[in-house]
Formats: structure tokens, C-alpha cells, sequence
């Protein structure tokens, strides 16, 4: 059977032969390099057809004889269903099967022939390695072809969601402190002027946000330039509340139309030493620039990274709104799992609702997964009409799941056991929660890297000869994206340093195929500990996440003393933050939950 | 006081005025990059008058009117001392007052300018540094000013000592199979020949030794060419014995002079594809290779990296040897410790001969480190008749020693008490071992690099603010260096992966400058543990080096139980094979120094 997408591709195929190009490759992005581009840009989903409300991964090859559309490991089930009869072809970007995009393009093009992009969805980085390797075959990179321009009539338009000011009494900090912080930070860098293409940076240098723009996470669609004497934010007008006009006044930032920036950038004066972040702007921008580049501007990141006592004050109040939700949830979940009428998608309704409840609440930080025994073995399942199954019998639920409160972000994932869990599922949860304690209590000097620290969260399954292949920790914004950058934990070497006031998840875990997945998760603050004068400073981690982890699931035979003196003290702290918030029956059940571990 | 070497300055002087020289960098090693070179190559330390037998690390520059030579904080101290009324000047190369000498060029130097070095005794890669950012500031380096040569008549001749064979059964494998093994590599890289430098890749390569060369390491002075048609080994003719002939004639290598080695790159087949590793290759002589170049090369140091069953076998024997000199040396200590007759330097001359009474014993692996009390904490130290003290009253003494034995490389360092220790010092001393303990037991998977384990040996000195600067381990070599690559275990990141056969240091320490150093180094190799579908190869370490840590160090209530049971497991192996090899005294005395460590 043959789908509507054959007739969007014989468009394409069109397009590309009235403008003399070979090969046309269709991101899965947008100008600003975001992970889940608002509808307007996910052209490639409208022409493959391989799609979902809250986007997917995917980039698409097309030539006069072929169409293909990569995606990776999260995705490889839905693709191959969802590209059947659409004459698009599955390719693996990553796992044993994975084929490089630009080598396959480099093998299937010849020299003298033209690939097609539109240069605003491709980073300069992407585009320059995809221009050098053709290049160097003699195949000719035309980063001018708006491909969607010419054969999506029906194109949504950019999302027209209204800007809020995020409270200064929450963030700790103005604008005009954080215009001249980025300032030091461009100086630093030998250029005067900076262009941030980076919607989670705009958000947070600007105080502002949006609901809706993108999935689960509240910043808005405008880039935004910093000079010396000039401040830019380019975004649609009919986002802005008078209210939100006044505050950009006050930080003496213009406003212009988003479709002005590219021409902007083409005439800022000689002298303009402009920084840009090769990996965030987008080649069709770049194209435009007539003043000097300097790339580098990670220092925009950094800044945002670190959250200020103010902040991690609100993130505490936020950690208490989302212990509340959940509390209610898992009483829930034990109340009506008898019933057998729990669906996982049921599941992810409740929680929601339940979450939402909260007005301070806008959304969902991502989206939920909840999975029961054999799903919960897949890392990044999310349950759809086709996969749903009830919880019943014995086993493992897995729930990760968070919220994007205005006091700042969570992200926290539970495992807990319904019915009997067998003496391994206890045995492999205890490995994992001697990991997440090992790193919740770790030291480390000043300097120290996430890279050097993931050991301690992986070293008891590995002395078991078991072993979870995700990072252990990622970067968490505040009331932005749930997953951002410099930082991280994990097995690949990153240079970024641990630093008072990032937050981080904790995360290890472990999935046995078909049978059961255990993650454990919590945000870390990394905060000062003790220092000398011989050894220098110290850092520590200070758990945020308030919320219990199964008793039942601990095999406290191979646990040590300070191990369950850890649980017990962060169970102690969980109980008397989250009891005032609930009523008596629900702190009957906190307490049950939280009680002493004993050998 | 001016010293003679205000003449061989005033000589080099003239030389670079007759030469148009402005300034001139003297290297510190030699055509192969030696950390220690033969005295042939130590000009610099003729020239600057900054010297030791075993050799010193430093690089001089010499203009019209300033004299300065660079050395790392091992020898602040005694380049300070001995470079007085020589008219050179100390600069540091590292630590907080670190200059560094290409930037020290740059700002004294000026356009039109030319600075001259010996390209022979500088490598590729820094050379290309240098002529890269003075070339910005438009001063040309001249890479063929051998200025020993025209000021240094009394200059030392190239080392003479005798080749020998490494036999095979100790070695478990062939010149022939190496050779194959190496174009392999070669290949990989694309080239079709390649050239080394290393000292210690060619040793290993060809089977071959030498005692005397280079100071603590049985290499000796070559080069090697090896293409698909052609073996040359460039060697002073004076080297080689029948036997030695023999054995290259065997594999079908040929015998050139050392000198000609330069005009041998330079007549190089046109279709050749030299591969040349830019940090081991001299400048000087790549400056003649007339075929094309391929850099890389680092392959050879993987493959010498992994020690087969072989050898793995006889490092045992080797280690069983060292165990034997090292109860005999600590039986003395502890016997003479009384008389108030030991010192710093006797110990270190008692433990040297002890070593090298076994005939299989060429060498010691590198210049004894015997620190006592403060000189413990001074990392690098080394008695000399100017710091040498009489070991009396109470404190820790730190044993840092190994040996070259035909059947392998040993580095053990061993910290005692004698008299009373503190609380402070069994403390600090069992946190150290916990840390040793924690390495020694790691498992991992396979891919897993030596920054991923350095935390274990950290942690527990990190949880109380306390921290030692230096690396974990370093990778040792089989009858060669001591130090070898490319693997090792440090707070930076190295891209290498741990892999079986591969042998490593494991020394984790802590010192109090002026108070005492504590250091606890095994030697421990790479080999296979559990291997699952599901979760794939793990490895884990298994300790080699066999002698007693001292029991009265150890604060038994900060320990586990896996840790002790750790611990008196290693001892009842040092026990079980060195006893056989001892007198029934000394058997008795290792009975008592590793007995069960109970609570």
C-alpha cells in the first residue's frame, strides 16, 4: 500500500531537477539546532512520514533513485513501521548497522554533480564537514535550497506563543547582569559582539520564556545578538505582551522580526568581530555574515550552567511540588494496581495530570517514560496505542519522568516493584543503588571531570560482569531544557569541570532484554566541601530530587553501613520536607515508605 | 665564583656569530628523543654545567646576552645550585612559575632574526612548534646549527657497549613475526615502510640489548627501517658480535652504519610511504627524507605494550627475584635500623647490590628513590651527598626501587614504619591502600581507559580533602624502560584502552611536605575476567610484584572486610612463592610479616 508521502517525494524529486540538484539531504532541525523543532520546521516528518506529536530524530537523503531516512536506536521500530509505503528507505545512524550519512553521500554522488540543502537547518560544523568531504570528490555543496518553499504549500507556521518574564526574584539575577557577564565572556574570546542562535541560551540570558513553542520545555523561537553599544532580539511581534515589551526596554534590548536576522548579520559594520557557536548557527546565517567571525561562544553555556543560590533555593521548592505529585502517584499506583485495569499509558495521564495539578507547573520537562517489566529494559520506551500493556502480575515498573515548574526543572526516575520481585531483580537494584550512593557521596578536588567520577556509579555491576551503556549524568537547566550542557557523567572523556551550582542528574541502571529495566535517578547539586591550604578546595554533591526509593527492592546483605546510613538519612530528609505538603493519609504512606532500612 | 663554563658559553658565542646565528635552543636528548641520553648527546649539560651520572632534563637557549636553561621541578634545587657562576640562569618549565621557552623565544626575539638548533636532537612536532610561531613573527629557524660540533672538541663519543640477543623463549616470539606484526600496523596507516627512532620500540622489534647505552634501560643506539622489501638496522658496527650478525641475518636484516641512516631516508624509493612518528623523529633527519610522509607510527608502542603468556610468565620469575632481594634488604634494614649507622644513600648502595646479585639482574630499572621522613613527601627525590641523612627515631621510610632482569621490569615502591608511627601516619597509610586495594580489584569492560579507574585509587584520600598530584600508573616495560606507553592510569584523559596484557603500575600516595610521603606500588597486568552475550568482555588485574605491605601501618577499623580479605590473600601469595626461594631465617621473618590481618 502506497501513502500520501510518494506524492510529497515525486514533488521533491521535481524541485530538485528544476534547480539542477543531484541529492537533496532534509534536517530534522531547525535554525537553532533545537533537539524538537516546532511543527513549522519538521518538514522532514511531513515528507517521510515517520513522525510523532513530539518529533522525532531523523535526517532524509533523497536522490533520483533513492530515499532514505535516518534515524537512531530510540526510534528503529517506529521508523520501519511508520516509512512502510512510503518509499523511503530505514537507515542506522548508530549501533552495529550504522552507516554514515556523508560517507553514503560521498559514495552515491559524482563529481560535478550538486547536493541540496536548506543551509538554515544545518550547523556551520555539519555543513563545512559535508562540504569538505563532497569537495574532495568534486561534488558541489549548494546550501541555498529551501527545499520546503517550493513543495509544502500546507506548512505550518512558526509557533505565535506569548513571551513571560521568568521572575528575577526567581532567577536571582537581571538581564543587564547576565548581558555584561556574556560581554566578559566574548572579550574573552578577542571578539566584541556575539550572535546566539541557542534557544535555551536566549531564554536564560533574556529572563524570558514561552509555553508551546517546544515540546517539554519553555523558550521560544528569536535569535539574539550582544554587542557593545547594540542589543538585538530578533522574534516574531506577535509574541510579545506589552509586559514583556517594557522588560526589553528596560535592558535596552531592540526588537526586530525574526526574519530580519540573517539580514542583519549581513550588514554589521567591518569592525564587528562576530562570535558565533559553529554547532548551534546555522550555515544559512553564516553564509550571510560580511563582518569578521570568531567560533567559540560555548562561554554563553557555561554561564547558564551554574545556578545561583537563589535558584537552587527555588529548585528546592520545585523538588517539593514534584515529591507531592509523585507521593500521590505511586499511592495511586499501589491502590489500583489490583484492579488490573493500569495501562503504562494510563499511567502517563495520571502522572501528568497529577504534576500539572501544581499552577506553578507549565509541562512536562520531557516525555514520561513507563515501562513495565520487559519495557523498562528499553531505554527510551514510550508507550503508544500499539505497545500499551497493563501492569499486572509481578514485576518491575520503571517511571522517569519531570516537570517544568517556573521554580525550575525536575527529571527523576523511580523503579519499584508490584507483586513479588524475584531475589535478582532485588539483587541487580541493590548494584545499582550502591552506585547512585557511591556518587551521591563522592568528594572530589576542584578541576575534577564527570568522565573521572562515572566509575563510581558503574563499579559494582561491572564487578558482577553487568553493565548499563547511557550516561550516568546530564546537565539539567532551571525552567529550561531538561538536558543541556557543558557538564556531564559518562564513560566518553568531556573537559568540562564539575562546578558549585550545576545540576546533574545521577542515573545508573541496568536492562535485561525482555525481562526488566532499573534506573535510579535523582538530581545532584555539585557544591563546596572542605578546604587547605595543602590540598586546595573540594567539591561535593548535595541530592535535590525528594522522593523514596523502594524498600522492598534493597539486599542489605551487600550493602555497607554508610550505604544504608545514606538511604536512611536521605529518606529522613524526604520525610520532613514533603510531609507538611500532604495531608495525614498521604504521610502515613510517606512514612511507611521512608522508614529506617535495617539489616 | 665564575666556573669553566663561562669559556664553552664565550666558544658557543662565536660559533652563532660565525654562523648568523641570533639565538640558539640546545636540546636536552638525543636523535631518538631519550628522557635519559648517552653523555655523547648531553652538550646541553657540558655547556650549562647543570649535570648528574644519571642525567638531568633540561633545554638551554643562548643569545648574545642572556644564558637560561629549563628544567622541571624535580630539579629546581639542584639546577639552581650548580648553574651559579656558570652565566646561565634557571627558568622553570613547570609548576606556577612556568615559562614557556618558545614563548620566551618569541618575545626576544625579532623579524629578520634567525634561531639555530640542532635538528637532530629536536622532534618534529616541537620543532615545527618553534618554526611555526616564530615564523609568525617573522624569524627563521635555521634546523642545521650542530653547534657541538664546532665548540665541543672533548665531546664524549656514541656508547660502543655490545649487543645481545633477548632470547626467544623469553620473549615468546620471533623477530619475523614482530616485523610481520608491524607492517600490519603499517598498512593500517596507509603507508609501505617505516622508520623508526625509539630506542625502546627497536630493543623490542629486533630481540636485541645492550647494557650501558642509556642509563637504567638495556636499549641501545639505532635506528630501523623496515618496508616490504627491505629490513635495515642503522647500528655502530663496533656493536655487534657474531652472534648478533647472525641473529639479523636470520631475518633478513641489514646492517648499515648509524651515520648513514640520513642519507638512507634521503635516496628512499619514490613510491615509498614513509611512516615516521613526528614526537620520536628528528627533525633533522626528517628535514632529508625525499619520498612521501606519513606521521603517525604510534602502533609499534601498542603492540610492545602487550606482554604475551611468555612473558607474562618470566616477569613472574622476575618478580619472584625482586621479592627475594627485597626480604633481604628490608631484613637488613629493620636488623641495622638500631645501630643509628644507616643512611639515606647506604641504603640505597645496599639495596643496588642486593638487587644485582642475581646474574639475571642487568640493571636497576632507575634511580632508587629512598626517602626517609620528609624527603618521603619530595616525590622525585634522590640522596646525594648534600641531602643525605641518617635514618633514627621514629618516621616512615619510602622505597621506590626496581630492577632489569632478562626476564622482565619490576617497580615496587614499599613504605615502613621503624621505630613508633603516628596515628596520623597508620591513618593516611591505610587510606592509601584502600585506594591500591580498590584498583587492584577493579573489573571493567573491555574499552575502558585508564581515567575512567584513576578515581578507585583516589577516592578515599579525596573523602577527607587529602589528594597526591602524580599519576596512578604508568605503563612499564618487558627488559626495556621502566615508563613505556601508550597506556596509563591518570587524572588526564588518555584515548587508550586497557587491554590484556598490557602492565601497569599501581601507586597511589599522599605527602606532607616536610612530615613524611607515603607511596604503595604494585605492578599489575591486564587480563580477561567474565565474558557475557548480554554485556560482553570484562576485564580485571591481576598483581605481580610480591612483597609484604607493613602490617603495623594498618588501621584495620576504616577497612572492609573484601579489603583485608584482599590483603591477607596477596600476602599468603608472597608467602607461598617466595618462601621456597629463602633461607629458613628469612622464610620466617616473611611468615611474620604476612600474617593474617585480623581486626
Amino acid at each position: 500500500m502506497e501513502k500520501k508521502n510518494m506524492e510529497y517525494l515525486a514533488r521533491l524529486r521535481k524541485a530538485m531537477s528544476d534547480h539542477g540538484i543531484d541529492a537533496c539531504v532534509i534536517s530534522g532541525t531547525d535554525p537553532h539546532q533545537s533537539e524538537l523543532p516546532p511543527h513549522h520546521w519538521r518538514g522532514r516528518e511531513w515528507l517521510t512520514g515517520f513522525e510523532s506529536g513530539n518529533g522525532t530524530n531523523g535526517t532524509a537523503v533523497v536522490t533520483a533513485d533513492e530515499a532514505l531516512c535516518w534515524t537512531d536506536s530510540r526510534y528503529f521500530l517506529q521508523a520501519e513501521e511508520q516509512l512502510k509505503g512510503t518509499g523511503f528507505k530505514m537507515m542506522k545512524e548508530d549501533g552495529p548497522e550504522a552507516v554514515d550519512l556523508i560517507d553514503w553521500l560521498t559514495e552515491h554522488t559524482q563529481a560535478g554533480q550538486t547536493v541540496g540543502i536548506d543551509g538554515m537547518t544545518f550547523s556551520v560544523s555539519y555543513a563545512q564537514r559535508m562540504e569538505q568531504e563532497l569537495g574532495d570528490n568534486g561534488v558541489k555543496l549548494n546550501t541555498d535550497f529551501p527545499q520546503f518553499d517550493y513543495i509544502y504549500p500546507e506548512r505550518p507556521e512558526r509557533p505565535m506563543n506569548k513571551l513571560f518574564i521568568h521572575d528575577e526574584t526567581i532567577v536571582g539575577e537581571t538581564v543587564e547582569s547576565k548581558m555584561q557577564r556574556i560581554m566578559t565572556e566574548v572579550k574573552a574570546e578577542l571578539a566584541n559582539a556575539i550572535f546566539i542562535s541557542a534557544l535555551d541560551d536566549i531564554a536564560w540570558a533574556t529572563n524570558l520564556r514561552a509555553a508551546g513553542d517546544i515540546c517539554f520545555s519553555p523558550i521560544y523561537v528569536a535569535f539574539l545578538y550582544i554587542g557593545n553599544d547594540r542589543r538585538v532580539l530578533f522574534v516574531d511581534k506577535e509574541k510579545l505582551t506589552p509586559e514583556v515589551e517594557a522588560h526589553l526596554a528596560k535592558y535596552n534590548i531592540e526588537v526586530q522580526p525574526y526574519d530580519d536576522a540573517v539580514k542583519f548579520v549581513g550588514e554589521l559594520p567591518k569592525e564587528t568581530r562576530l562570535l558565533i557557536d559553529p554547532a548551534k548557527t546555522a550555515r544559512g546565517l553564516y553564509d550571510h555574515i560580511a563582518c569578521t567571525t570568531v567560533f567559540g561562544g560555548a562561554g554563553v553555556a557555561k554561564l547558564k550552567s551554574i545556578k545561583n543560590d537563589t535558584m537552587i533555593a527555588n529548585l528546592e521548592k520545585a523538588m517539593e511540588k514534584d515529591g507531592v505529585a509523585l507521593t500521590r502517584f505511586f499511592m495511586m499506583v499501589e491502590k489500583e494496581y489490583p484492579t488490573g485495569k493500569l495501562t503504562e499509558m494510563e499511567l502517563g495521564r495520571r502522572l501528568r495530570a497529577l504534576r500539572l495539578a501544581d499552577p506553578t507547573c507549565v509541562d512536562e520537562s520531557f516525555s514520561p517514560i513507563l515501562g513495565w517489566n520487559g519495557h523498562g529494559a528499553i531505554v527510551h520506551y514510550e508507550a503508544t496505542e500499539e505497545t500499551d500493556v497493563t501492569v499486572e502480575g509481578d514485576g518491575l515498573l520503571l517511571v522517569d519522568s519531570g516537570g517544568q515548574y517556573t521554580f525550575g526543572t525536575t527529571d527523576i526516575t523511580r523503579t519499584i516493584a508490584l507483586g513479588t520481585p524475584t531475589k535478582e531483580q532485588i539483587h541487580d537494584f541493590t548494584l545499582v543503588m550502591k552506585g547512585h550512593i557511591a556518587l551521591a557521596r563522592a568528594i572530589f578536588p576542584e578541576g575534577t571531570r564527570g568522565a573521572q567520577l562515572d566509575v563510581l556509579a558503574r563499579q559494582f555491576l561491572w564487578a558482577e560482569g553487568k553493565a548499563y551503556y547511557h550516561g550516568t549524568g546530564h546537565g539539567v537547566g532551571f525552567f529550561i531544557n531538561c538536558h543541556e550542557g557543558p557538564q556531564n557523567i559518562r564513560l566518553n572523556e568531556n573537559p568540562t569541570p564539575l562546578q558549585p551550582g550545576m545540576i546533574t542528574s545521577n542515573e545508573p541502571g541496568i536492562y535485561l532484554a525482555d525481562r526488566y529495566g532499573i534506573r535510579c535517578e535523582n538530581l545532584i547539586v555539585t557544591e563546596p566541601a572542605m578546604k587547605s591550604e595543602e590540598f586546595g578546595q573540594f567539591y561535593r554533591f548535595e541530592t535535590m530530587t525528594l522522593f523514596p526509593f523502594d524498600l522492598r527492592l534493597f539486599e542489605t546483605a551487600i550493602m555497607t553501613d554508610e550505604e544504608i546510613d545514606w538511604l536512611n538519612a536521605y529518606h529522613k530528609k524526604v520525610r520532613e520536607r514533603l510531609t507538611p505538603l500532604l495531608t495525614a493519609e498521604e504521610g502515613a504512606w510517606l512514612a511507611e515508605k521512608t522508614k529506617e532500612l535495617k539489616r
